[in-house]
């Protein structure tokens, strides 16, 4: 399991509720890909929403995400914390 | 106070003993701008660096992250959280 950052544009505007909704909706099918949504930051005014996962591979965090409806921009693995 | 999350680029080979020294860098002299870094996550192939942060503004972010010799290139403010 590898830790991964996605990052989403063009959410300008994005609420707390849809922030929520949107996590709720991968929440809700991540264990077809063995994925774990662990947390999410949004900045509604550039329209970015950050996403920290543990995952098998970007491919599996990427078809939970299209699944759910949102499509990541960016999946990058961030095997290095602190 | 506001949460930020800030991205460095053209890091790559970033090792974890070096991403343990620059926030070690941030950390030593936050407290001069009220600053507080939480996380960091690096992504060593794509050279991305994206650190998580409490802050009064961006502006105070850029100051201590300028001084430790580390300037992002992005930081959004990131009100939502889930």
């Amino acid at each position: 399991m590898t830790r991964f950052m996605d990052v989403h544009h063009g959410m300008e505007g994005i609420t707390a509720d849809q922030l929520r909704e949107a996590h709720q909706a991968d929440l809700a099918i991540e264990k077809d890909e063995n994925v774990h949504f662990e947390q999410a930051w949004a900045d509604p005014e550039s329209g970015t929403v950050y996403c920290l996962s543990e995952a098998p591979s970007a491919e599996a965090v990427q078809r939970i995400h299209e699944r759910a409806g949102h499509k990541a921009d960016e999946i990058h693995a961030v095997p290095l914390t602190v």
